[in-house]
């Protein structure tokens, strides 16, 4: 069960309001990289987590946190937003310099919800739950949330860069910070049930007789005019360290030439097809 | 440039033709788990690619691979698909067997697509192409593709299960070995490029100035009736190496508690507000 | 900053687990009609809300009941998918009516999520953001609310009807019961604020200047072939209380032909548009 | 069956062009605060009402008035981006005030419909008919019709402001007069039906028995550091006139720990969660 | 300026109710090849139409001839769904031949709608706009009207097979009857403007100066292991009447190999790629 | 199978970066006109052909053109986002000139893709795979498959002109000129077939018998104050040579008044509905 206390997990400061910053903050709110997902991720993991239930309560901990970081994020869309002229008689809206702003603000900030935060992203698209990544496979959710942390952290260091208001800039330091944290502590999951070694290919579950092993070390060359890029994957053990990495070069097509043949009467299809 | 040949990469045999199995497989194409996202996600991050230009031949090579996953994939709904009814004045639509089967086929095989695969997932919900996971971070991505595969091939398996069709089961073995090899691949630059320690954290590029660090490396638990769980991420060195885990108990709130105050005239508002 | 216990905030019990329930529960997590909806709605009104900021809490309150509604709902997922076969090499798979029952659950419970709850709905649409409502005017925040737990019960009493299983009954009487109080609560925030009279039309911060009045209380019958259809609409005095509805029958059109003449050079038209 | 006249509901004139604004007012078109909106929600609650079958000709009826709505907004649209520049080559896309203009207007208004309408927002984003709410609940309905003009009218207000155009001014106060007229002659369908007390909670038709009536009166304070806000929703008759309004202050979780035990074979999930 | 008739366009007659049929019509009312898709590509392109005023006209007309095709299947599938048990405790439900049809209809018909039509297609994913394509190129929205009555009219012909219902099979036959004039109708403003020769290539008003049109008229084959499939388009005057087709076997790449170089300082790259 | 080459298909230059340009290119690459929707509805529509083989090998061979118009498009978004800046500290970040290029760029370029394409529109609106249009009908296919070459040559020629970019003008002019050969070369699949008189109405393989032929041939005018728009579709021989065009002005509504009665109980409708 969820509870609330009233203040915000980390304080937000906004010294110049700047309407352009708050349709960049967005992303971090309603945005693939954003707290909105991996919010709905974790707590969706965890309603699905079967096994030691430690990881149940660990993805409910930091779907928590995630929560109060849609807050705080959201208070900071508001206060940006704060100096934005609602009306074209305002003075503010006659110079120009603020009309330029102006265009670059998400004009539904005005229109839709009244100088607010919303659930969409830096172009307005409102966010999907089609990106919460919940497999029922820890290792495979595990690798979903620290690519999702990753690319949080990418994106906070990005509007890091986009603003120069030093209380925005405090505010993305914690928040560069977390991130820091949470990607490390999803692959200690994977640390602490083995690494990474032991917990591929995902799943480890499949039985042997279920995979045609003789395809799952060969790189697939499918650059018709140069060989293929050479690294840690065309030779060495596998990351399974269950077999050798080899090249495949210039792959033969192993397959038939697929043809359907002729439609069905009253499958819809032309009389010419049939 | 791309350029195709008319065999499939596999061989693609359907012994039974089974539409339920089809609507079943339509995940492996057009869901966040399948081979349409794979394709474009590797294909776009192919074309963002800045740094060493073999990466981006990597992910080109194996963009084109699943285009061919792709392919086989489709001919193998199709093959499926040969035996539905198409009129209910079919014998086979009379039987209540048949009937059973045909409720649980996706209809839109039957009305929009004439027997043939299409972009979408099991449920027949259009892939989307917010799924395109492309940062322009090279770890970044190489953890999205990994989990990508690690996901399709969790797909993989459970759709292997879900079918005794010999055919079906030959070919999702093979989809399961490519699934081993390209989730290793991924990771496998990330070793290249000098390990997991020294990516993270992502980006790693970071200036140290712009991170909180004090708040970079503790569990925030905040689950009020149960102490943190404990694991690899409560103590013991952080897995960037820079420092120690430990745990916050019981947060406080650092920050205010939030107030925008009354709203503006001409806002929109409800003058109770104003 | 939100917070979290170990407990559901009610028991979820289920006698007979059925995969097919378990598909129609998920339109009360990610349905327009769901939890998902008003929790996203009620925190995002919260962090807009603008005046006297009791409505601020009152909001922010009833957003985290409504994330301890979807946790138990997703738990009630999970435990109604237990029962389903993986494989079909199991026995349960074999038996026919098992097999239709199968036909009818959602298939990505089994290859996506792993038998566990999804931010999807009935029909496995995932939800949406855009469903979530806040205006920053507070009348029309609370129409929407009591609008959102409208339906909401509407949905919670079909669901109702739809199982026989005790355990999700009382469940179902428990949502049931708490959208009452939820859609009471709303319109209660009306009645303090002065009544529906005195805030509509919503905004009724409006200069009267803004508003061509003529047009404001007449109801417009556009049908052609029968008069208006007669009712507290068509006359007495308007909900407002500024006014007497009356009707226009037959109206006829007040504005011009719209033509917008030939197509500019180099526009992409065709040139026999220019 | 529907029919169509020549000339536009209400006049149309826009005395300068502003593609910008053209943007703007697509959010009263393709918005879910917009016109396809209505028309749309009100022609499927229509189609499905029963009951009364005056109710369904009045809905029927308004949803033919949206149509004209929309109608006159996409010339208002059309109009507005007369004076765009379709080539760079023009004079007016050199000068820098112009540019600055088009920086704010919506690209695809030159690139995708040749300067006219779309039935998108104001950020672009296309009308997704998941917005069309009809329960076949009649008392729903009528609320989300009213939010929808409540919001709707919000919209307008705001466009209002946002334009000093005579034109626009003049069709806008039309457009909030309308709204005035509509969420209040849906109000009044809920007061011809024995008004708010008897209509609620919706459905009023739920047997007590489905019911646990013991949770239907208390506001759930889940605030852990506050007391409940007061308010007419704390104490005094509920707004169904059944019970009395309460507040169960730091309430106690009613369930159990929520627990999903090892994963079981074949179902995709890591050999450590079995 | 729209208006309404009480009566349907055409009798609607259901003889045998039939959920899951409800469930397919719904593809003709909200999917890609149904009516709301035409109905609003027609409004939206005559709001849009520059020209000779007669085109706009015609549009109109037809897109209110749409509207009027929706209502009468949208009575269709309530029509449909009248015998549909509404709760697990009627008979109906009971029988087990019920329950298999229950299993294919759309769960969303007894939860969501109340037994009426959605604006959904038969996999219940929602109708969104995107689809309604309007160019403001009176060819090109020719094509792709034409296009829509094409898959329309598929699709009318394939539900008629889909039923064995007398009073549905009468319904279809006129919808295909519509959906022959339709999409001749379209056709015949081309060949009034000129004929598909002189419309293409569309659109007919590029300079010549603007086409590299030594590109114009040769089939690029890029089979690797096939010769270009030969048939109208290898050869023989081309379509506009301009120039003859011809071949390009085993085309070369005429471009650079791409390569972005080294990612810049600060953008969110990893180290080892600046 | 597909296979990859490493040069673009085409070269490309950008004299002067431009970041608002980028943005507008996204159209050619995510919109609904642009490469991925044709590259997808090719190779979907050669997966499901039926019928002669070649039509299959000819779709096949023009999706693989696609995949390399996306590359080198994909390539003109990077080089036009190289000098956009990535921190404000930047010198050009100062210049208010670069400031208004910044308002007008896609922010995700900046923070989500890493100065790199991605799969969206000009409003950052991710591509739908709902828009492959595939019907397993050729004649349908083909139409589908001119329409968006047409408006895809539509959205080309609009860029060009958006631009006086010397190397952004090549590459278009190269891409209209493609558009030219692929939109004849689908028309010339329905020459060959027979011709448009032949193919049409589609599918030309209804039966007589399921057509309601009276009501095929004739234009129905809806419009209440105006005769119906005179031209080749209201007299004369219908396109597909078996009847004659002609008119119905004013017409009657041939259906009865829908009406659906009472509510049934237990559907969650309203005690007034039953």
């Amino acid at each position: 069960m969820f509870h609330h206390s009233a203040n915000l997990q980390y304080a937000v400061r906004v010294d110049t309001p700047d309407p352009q910053f708050a349709k960049l903050l967005q992303q971090a709110i309603g945005g693939v990289e954003g707290e909105i997902r991996v919010a709905m991720q974790y707590f969706f993991q965890a309603m699905g987590a079967r096994g030691d239930d430690k990881y149940r309560d660990l993805l409910m901990a930091t779907a928590t946190e995630e929560l109060s970081h849609i807050e705080f994020l959201g208070h900071a869309v508001a206060l940006n937003l704060e100096g934005a002229p609602v009306t074209v008689q305002e003075d503010a809206a006659k110079d120009p310099l603020v009309n330029a702003i102006l265009g670059g603000m998400n004009p539904r900030h005005l229109l839709s919800s009244g100088l607010a935060a919303m659930p969409v992203n830096a172009n307005g698209v409102p966010f999907d739950m089609s990106h919460v990544y919940a497999t029922g496979n820890i290792a495979a959710d595990m690798m979903a949330n620290a690519m999702a942390e990753g690319s949080g952290r990418v994106l906070a260091a990005r509007l890091y860069n986009a603003t120069d208001d030093k209380g925005m800039k405090d505010m993305l330091s914690f928040l560069i910070a977390r991130d820091t944290m949470h990607q490390q502590q999803w692959m200690a999951v994977i640390e602490e049930l083995g690494g990474l070694e032991a917990m591929m290919p995902i799943p480890n579950s499949v039985p042997e007789s279920h995979e045609a092993t003789e395809h799952s070390y060969y790189f697939l060359n499918t650059l018709l005019d140069q060989d293929a890029p050479e690294g840690r994957w065309t030779s060495g053990p596998s990351m399974d360290g269950k077999a050798e990495f080899s090249v495949k070069q210039k792959p033969e097509p192993e397959g038939q030439k697929p043809s359907l043949g002729r439609a069905k009467p009253n499958s819809g299809a032309q009389k010419e097809q049939m």
